[in-house]
């Protein structure tokens, strides 16, 4: 039998799901920006950032008022709570994407990424709407399996992220230090967006199963 | 009258500002192996993150037994929930610490910094232990005004971060790219480390007040 606290959870995942598909979108924009040197589109991740905030915002008031009016306990308990936290990582994914379109902003006209690294950025992009997808998945299948998906996206992303040191450090890197500061920074943004898909990742586990998906019982920040 | 629920709440406050102490000693500790090419205190800073996971682990356990054991209501359960969220900030803040020590364990034993920049990260080293101490009395004084010094020292770890970012680019650098990719990683963990311990302060002011300390009601990640 359905009951309103359920209804109000699923009401809850609903908007956790679409604040990561929002996120996605934002890193997948903010990453076209980059490799096209687009201001507007630049602009326009910066602007739709708001949006990000405003579900933040609603979907904890949420939260809030199912802990306060429905008083759920036990494992509904820990799901509403959790809720709370995964707010709080698809946010900073949200904030991450806004950070790639400043810099993309901050040096228009000029492209901030030399022509060598765009295929790893371009992957990285992928990738990270590929995490924003799994993500909302696994909030609303709740599947292990999915969840599994996520790890290995993030793997991918890892790799793309020590690649590009590599670029960076061991080649004749030949585009100076601006362009070497811009990429270790961004490959850093990539590489947080997907730590944060993964935790939301571990998170919904948590709330399945009791137990986080690499088997210990101890939350752990990357 | 004391209930068994306050006495309760301080204990997890108090377990919370043991989590920012130890979180700017970690940072000490992590500054001073960089700084001095310390293997030893390197490896002591990545061996003691362990107890921040563990305390981690312990004050969100304490939180949801408060929950679900005395189901508060209204103020007090935005005080309970609120713990939880400051818990994943300090946790960030010690896993920020744990990547300083492990580029001073990386480089070992060549420095991982160029002379030049060293009292840029003293500085930051000095700034980030006043705010785990900074972080710990607004956790336990509840003092707007406390937290208003967060905000001061944060300012200046922006300062610090932008300098740096200056020297990076603007002057002759000549260290290199591996030293400019490791001075970026490493000014950017100093400053994020700092916008967590602003985001405890905001997050107990909101708790206090009803209201964040930029004026605003809505929750905002930077």
């Amino acid at each position: 039998m359905r009951t309103q606290y359920h209804e109000q959870l699923d009401s809850l995942t609903a908007q956790l799901g679409a604040m990561c598909e929002l996120a996605g979108t934002a890193m997948e924009r903010a990453t076209q920006a980059l490799l096209q040197a687009d201001l507007v589109l630049a602009e326009q991740v910066i602007t739709d950032h708001d949006q990000m905030s405003a579900l933040s915002t609603r979907a904890e008031e949420s939260a809030f008022v199912l802990l306060a009016l429905q008083a759920p306990v036990a494992g509904d308990l820990r799901s509403v709570v959790g809720s709370i936290q995964i707010v709080a990582d698809v946010d900073r994914m949200g904030a991450l994407a806004l950070h790639v379109a400043k810099i993309a902003r901050r040096r228009h006209p000029q492209h901030a990424l030399p022509e060598e690294v765009n295929g790893y950025f371009a992957e990285m992009g992928r990738v990270a709407v590929e995490l924003g997808h799994a993500a909302r998945e696994v909030l609303i299948t709740r599947d292990p399996e999915k969840a599994a998906r996520i790890q290995e996206e993030d793997d991918a992303m890892d790799d793309l992220h020590r690649h590009l040191f590599t670029v960076l450090m061991d080649r004749d890197w030949k585009y100076g230090v601006t362009a070497a500061v811009d990429v270790t920074l961004l490959s850093r943004f990539y590489e947080r967006f997907a730590d944060h898909a993964v935790e939301v990742a571990r998170r919904v586990i948590f709330q399945v199963t009791g137990v986080y998906p690499d088997g210990e019982t101890i939350p752990q920040q990357q």
